[in-house]
């Protein structure tokens, strides 16, 4: 809006793409100022997320077409795509429009994604909130354990999200920082899970401390691949029963040792907790957002921004850029550095790089004892074309 | 501390009644002074819980014997025992030593459940903050679920605590307050769960909103009182699980539907989450416990401090006493007019209880980015009995 110059109205595809493709826009300047910098404060994609990924033009001629017909039709110039993996492939097709069908848009992706595994950036803002909940909940179900552990509760596992990458799981490791404290265990999907091992190691645990608190990735496998939440499990009826990889862990426990135990999957509950996210966090997050207009109007092109770290003791940083063709479909891992030699915890390269995520709370306005999150009223664009478009 | 002249030392017993049998004590005069401040911020049993119940006098004589002796050999002439039912049964029975075996012992019980069960007090300190947590929680959620549901999950649930009475469970429905907002099903234990009525429920608001959030309690249960939980589910090797009921009901649900759904159990994440705790429960928290030493020191024994509920608009609430005879062993559950008639909501009066009781904020200090808990050092009490005793 600090741009009239160049834009001239802000729109936002409701469910991302699905709304560009199906003409169902929304107009950001029908929201109220309060709605708008509520966002700030505010979890989840306000005006929709999509699970969809664009075909290559080779595919699927006639998705980007009609993205042309969308954008011609309301003069559409700017595209800024926020997500991951996939939305940076997503923009990155968009961005070659141009070239391939002559029609000239300027195209940003923003990152944004929990699973910190875009390259080239420092961190991907979502990250550092859901890194705060996950060491932040650690620490609590941890002491919460140790008091229980005399005559009850010994191992506490909790599951957390990161199918591929262990980012999530290793900040998990931030509760704590000697060997006696929570979490004892980590389990990431970047080191093949050897279930005598980890048994061995929760009942050393268990003798030493009293108690074991496991923090496992969604992504654990065993060497051959398999997941360990893919345990065959069957209900009453035979059906294959999908579940969580910590009942897996805990059930597992349960029958080597018989040690009482408990378990958590935090699931959503982790990406969408704002009440507890990192001040870091939401400056880079409005960082990146900013950056991308910036470079919009400058006149860059197939480009994101990124965070640059300056130095991590104190934690500096600044905005830099790369080609999406970089970031697009390429996956960050955790260095096998940052997991310690028995593959069970966190090293202190991996503190370092994790530790100033986290820091700083942005607590959000309350009202009646939650937050006073927003919801947009979502006002339609005036429709313009006559033809619909069947995803 | 502030009653020198009736209480000369403050002890713990490690693990409650355990620590007491096993004369393994905690000088808590030796602890900080701002340790003993941070345990205001801090979750969980700082000195350490026990799931351990006395039984009565004629079942098991030594115990009380053994506490007197204990007792005796410390001077400890006041006990105050805080916790749930079984706590209060405890209690109630520390308090019987003066009559049945001569031994003068003042005995105050303190409430404190997340179960919030406890008759004749208004709530339970520990509920608050649970409510609080499981109604943030919910609403975060079900934003994030509203976000995907068009091209992805469109069923979360969310199992909370609660294995007989549904009072954490209600307060999901804090969550929102139209038929639109989440979360659409409270599954309460109080309720025999029919599916039929259930997965029509599902399918209704999917179609209508377009999603669904489900809360369901660990406690609900079919008419003939089985545990959902209890799905008779085994492994590969034909292992009985011992699952959680989200993902029963989530399976339910794919299965009838096809939905795609994510589900999340809090287990003692709830419980423990300080992070988020209602001001209104840590200020009750402080006031029971120490009207608890008031009341002891002016003579009163065998009772429980309770909170006297004044308004409810404004909450205006005062400190006032039971005897422990009138709530021991007994169990509050949700009555039939705090749920909706459909057995899936909480109505009017349920909010006008449970609204109050979540107000607040009371963030901890921070540190680094989680919390500033502390731990307690623990130094025991010297023994002064050479006799052992095996719990």
């Amino acid at each position: 809006m600090r741009h009239r110059r160049h834009i001239g109205k802000v729109y936002a595809g409701r469910h991302g793409i699905v709304g560009a493709l199906t003409e169902d826009l929304i107009d950001v300047y029908r929201e109220t100022r309060a709605t708008i910098r509520g966002l700030k404060h505010t979890p989840a994609g306000a005006f929709g997320s999509a699970r969809f990924k664009l075909q290559g033009l080779d595919k699927n001629r006639a998705e980007y077409e009609r993205l042309i017909e969308v954008f011609r039709a309301h003069d559409i110039g700017y595209f800024f795509y926020n997500g991951g993996n996939d939305s940076m492939d997503t923009a990155l097709k968009v961005s070659q429009l141009g070239e391939s069908l002559g029609y000239p848009v300027t195209c940003i992706g923003v990152p944004k994604t929990v699973d910190n595994d875009l390259p080239h950036t420092d961190c991907c803002p979502g990250f550092g909130s859901v890194a705060k909940y996950v060491a932040v909940s650690t620490l609590e179900a941890g002491l919460d354990v140790a008091s229980m552990a005399r005559t009850s509760t010994k191992v506490f596992v909790l599951e957390v999200m990161g199918r591929h990458a262990g980012w999530i799981a290793a900040a998990g490791g931030l509760a704590g920082s000697k060997a006696d404290e929570p979490p004892h265990i980590i389990l990431f999907p970047e080191i093949p899970f050897e279930q005598q091992k980890f048994l061995d190691k929760v009942k050393q645990c268990v003798t030493d401390y009293g108690y074991c608190v496991v923090v496992v990735s969604e992504g654990a496998a065993y060497p051959d691949g398999r997941f360990l939440a893919d345990a065959g499990t069957v209900d009453a009826f035979g059906h294959k029963q999908l579940g969580g990889v910590a009942p897996v862990v805990a059930n597992m426990v349960r029958e080597a040792h018989g040690y009482k135990h408990h378990w958590a999957v935090a699931d959503y509950l982790q990406r969408a907790a704002r009440h507890i996210a990192s001040k870091v966090d939401v400056d880079q997050a409005y960082a990146v957002g900013k950056a991308a207009v910036e470079l919009a109007v400058k006149g860059a092109n197939a480009v994101m921004p990124i965070i640059v770290r300056k130095s991590s003791k104190p934690y500096r940083w600044a905005i830099g850029q790369v080609p999406l063709a970089e970031v697009a479909n390429k996956e960050k891992k955790l260095p096998r550095d940052f997991i310690t030699p028995d593959g069970f915890g966190i090293t202190e390269p991996a503190r370092r790089y994790l530790e100033p995520l986290i820091v700083g709370e942005a607590h959000p306005p309350y009202r009646n004892g939650i937050p006073a999150y927003v919801r947009i009223t979502g006002v339609p664009v005036k429709r313009k074309l006559t033809t619909q478009f069947k995803l």
